[in-house]
């Protein structure tokens, strides 16, 4: 379904089509399920959007997602130990782990030369400062182990280590519950280079 | 990212949930999406959606998308050959092929035992109605060849045939552009019983 010459249904399909992953045809199928839907469902999805926007911020400490000025991580624990992520969802994850129990800083986003996304234009600033602070002992950084992930991972090292601070990045190797066989090249060089002693 | 602890974005993940074949992780995504865009966005695709609602109606006769009454289709083309079609994008799919000059009738649905669809809730009734007028000359039914598709054919083909008016079913086979050797033994078979002489 591309344009169906009804402005209302165009339009709100080309809403849906700015969505992360969404093409034409999916948002004109998410655009068909409103219009056939309740008058109260579609109501009650256009004041989520305005309400999650409008009540939504960002932890003025760590960047992530936050209902007041500090999000309940910053609360809670100290800055000894801070665990630097890409995106909020990344913190979601590793809470989820329940192995990990110091602060986070969220970068939202990775230095991309491509995209033109750097450094600037992520959250390096906001880290250093909180590590200028001097409570600071430990830096994790953990950002994906792709591309951008590890550039970004490598130029925050190179700008904490100056301050004598602790600075780890997170263990590659195989995933849990998968098999050796399916492992790509680089995981397996890096699984057997960072081998343990059992 | 599953339960963030921030109600309204928990919620608008939720509502992006509802939507067809998006999960958990893409519907958080999407707010995710939403919460760091601009307010001016988020207010803009909260409107989109109240408007489409509001706007978008189904066309009394066909049951195609309008904005009116009567959508601009039947306004134009008479009752003489009527296109049988599950859902209103798939009258936009063979208005796309601009091959077909008639007029279309949407069931908004398919009969499918399984799901509880029966004949009665889908637009068959009114299909009827505008058989009973007794302007119509051909009926073609292009509802999928799939199980549900074939049984709605079926069932329609012998409530309009009794009215000596000419029932047609759209042709299967081979799709342009496929290869013979990936396709399936029901469309070969298909394929094969129907061939033509060229």
């Amino acid at each position: 379904m591309d344009e169906t010459n009804i402005k209302s249904l165009d339009r709100l399909t080309n809403e849906f089509s700015r969505l992360p992953g969404v093409g034409k045809k999916t948002a004109a199928r998410y655009a068909y399920f409103i219009v056939t839907g309740s008058k109260e469902q579609a109501e009650g999805f256009a004041d989520a959007i305005l309400e999650a926007k409008k009540s939504v911020r960002f932890c003025k400490n760590c960047g992530n997602f936050s209902d007041g000025d500090l999000c309940n991580i910053c609360k809670k624990r100290g800055e000894k130990t801070i665990c630097v992520v890409k995106e909020p969802k990344d913190v979601l994850a590793i809470e989820k782990a329940h192995s990990y129990t110091g602060s986070y800083h969220v970068l939202h986003g990775t230095i991309n030369p491509l995209a033109n996304i750097a450094p600037k234009d992520i959250k390096i600033a906001e880290l250093m400062q909180r590590i200028a602070k001097g409570q600071t002992e430990e830096v994790i950084l953990a950002t994906s182990p792709d591309v951008e992930g590890e550039a970004t991972a490598m130029y925050i090292a190179s700008l904490v280590k100056p301050y004598g601070i602790k600075v780890t990045r997170i263990a590659q190797g195989l995933a849990a519950g998968t098999q050796l066989e399916f492992a790509d090249e680089v995981t397996l060089t890096r699984a057997i280079a960072d081998r343990k002693e059992v």
